[in-house]
């Protein structure tokens, strides 16, 4: 039989053995789970940094992937623990909105509090559910234990704010959601929300800076200096090549940008 | 059959290859060994922070699993490379005192100073014990070579001095002994040792700082800044909520903690 | 069967889902996929770095190993993703020359360029080849497609200059290639360069900086501050015990050592 996928994003760092003790706990539960780290280093508290890594990381794992999503400010309130079931995948986390991202445009299955302490790890502490109940449920889940049996059904679950895409004409405004190691300013722009503009004609704007035209790939900005194209994850994306726009810029998360274009003249002309 | 467990801490980091070579040791010689990190960021030659995190690591892997530290400043001089069987667990790591805390209160079995160089990686370096000692050793005990064959039998082994805490009638004196990424301040002040004592007539000092009564969670702070609880590896915390203790007090390992209270008025009275 | 191991070195951190992206990706294809980190820490868009890391890695890891790094500042643009199979180990990634240095000395066998795009992953981005070409390709050919169904046979493969240690006499220049977490100051000067040298006679100068004699461990440094030694990569290494050369003495890549030593009078005198 295959072994079951499970994936990790936290915000606990490197330094410390809270994930390792995670993983225990799983293996100790189902020593044929397998387990892939998404990412650690999520700003400590910075739920929608996990929820934006979970959501762009989940479209390239096979179905029936369990997912488990743990920055949790709430821990040991009565914010619920919870099981979300989705086209064949499963999102395990605190209902604090970390889920929420990866969920949008999907058809939500099952929602499971997490309430069955028959599958908590015990003692359970109250300042560290990654351990005691988001780890073990993962475990419990790969061996094949039905998400029923983990707790009660309930409807609905914490979404965090997204923020919109505002559209006037033919000007768009976005602003930067992410920031990797690049420096690469990621905003919440999709590819397909520039679709009826001509690339070359594209005039993105972000605070003193100004691109002219998408590029294709981050030599582009070989000649250039700053590039903006569509990246990997199909949003806009401001790069410095063989640099860090964040870094040469000063842009920070939530700072505005700017895209206008001239229309694609289409068929119908 | 099972995949046998084995977990690393080191003090090696995640920019250079060094554990990722230890890994290729393991698996070269046991393919189907299964290895979780615990941590990889102690502090350079920091024998106490890695003793540390394994002593509250190991309480959540299964028995069987078989624990790799190395924090290392001697290697290469006359300090023993070893191994200790505890109840179903194996310890591997130089006898400096990195295994020491872990097995406090444990009956120690089996102490094997791994001396028997054909278990050893050729040729074997001074510099690099992890990769041409402790990884091969894991490798073969994970393949069931017996601990026996892999050096002659010894007695004792080195000890880091664990602060203790001081108690005087209803006052306690502990003190920082870790703190985590989440800037959290770790005393070595167990939760059973203020049983006795009211949680909510308890003041906590450390330095200028205050702390009265033990919170149940995080959000305690939510409302007063500052909380002391009993934190996951069942040791006395002190946290500021949605921040870092550490940066915002800026105490420091060593720190003295002071906890007095009053006393709980038991049946007998 | 046993499961085929793929090993990861890139410039994408810790911070960012890329590396668990390309997990995903590769255990969506090869569900027995082994996969270990050599690193992830290599400085954005340092392509040297990443082929020394890769160079003295390899020897540790088990013939049939898949070997994957990833430094390509130049994605997206005419440079060729290859694989080049060599004494039963398989590189792959941009032909930008992160795969020379592992190569150097050995007879490279079957070099492909990676170009059937039944094997990349669709659609395919510009600007994340790890994700949408190398992954995709580790996984295949983990599960046994050959080599040459992945692409079109090449000839020759980009090298990256590698400097040379110049001799003169009984004097040999050599320079710093590499930095480690413990701020281990690692040169190009290898071992066997020095075996005609008395290790007692030699002095090894860097800057200001004069050691005299090798070192057969670190704790050398313990009398006398700095150590030079032949480190576990067999390279000369300089390094101050329980402290960084590196930052104590402000060395950085690329700075000159020069090492003389009287002769070792052998037996032909």
């Amino acid at each position: 039989m295959e072994a079951k996928l499970i994936t990790l994003i936290t915000d606990f760092g490197y330094e410390d053995p809270y994930v390792g003790i995670m993983k225990g706990v799983i293996v100790g539960i189902n020593p044929n789970a397998r387990i892939i780290d998404l990412s650690h280093g999520i700003p400590p508290q910075d739920i929608a940094a996990g929820a934006l890594v979970l959501r762009y990381s989940v479209p390239f794992f096979p179905q029936g992937t369990i997912h488990v999503a743990v920055v949790d400010p709430g821990v040991g309130t009565e914010r619920r623990p919870l099981l979300i079931e989705s086209e064949g995948c499963f999102f395990i986390g605190p209902d604090n909105g970390i889920l929420s991202l990866a969920l949008e445009g999907k058809k939500p299955g099952l929602m499971i509090d997490l309430s069955n302490e028959t599958y908590h790890l015990k003692p359970t502490s109250a300042t560290f559910h990654g351990r005691d109940i988001f780890a073990p449920i993962a475990g419990y889940l790969s061996l094949g234990i039905p998400p029923q049996d983990l707790g009660a059904s309930v409807k609905g679950f914490a979404r965090l704010p997204w923020p919109e895409v505002i559209k006037t004409g033919r000007a768009l405004q976005g602003e930067v959601v992410y920031i990797d190691r690049f420096g690469n300013l990621i905003t919440n722009v999709h590819g397909y929300e520039l679709r009826d503009l001509q690339p070359d004609t594209l005039i993105v704007s972000l605070g003193p800076l100004t691109i002219q035209g998408l590029g294709a790939s981050y030599t582009r900005g070989e000649e250039r200096g700053y590039v903006a194209l569509i990246n990997s994850w199909g949003l806009l994306e401001i790069s410095l090549f063989k640099g860090s726009a964040h870094l040469r810029c000063g842009a920070k998360k939530g700072d505005k940008v700017y895209i206008e274009g001239r229309e694609i003249q289409g068929e119908t002309q």
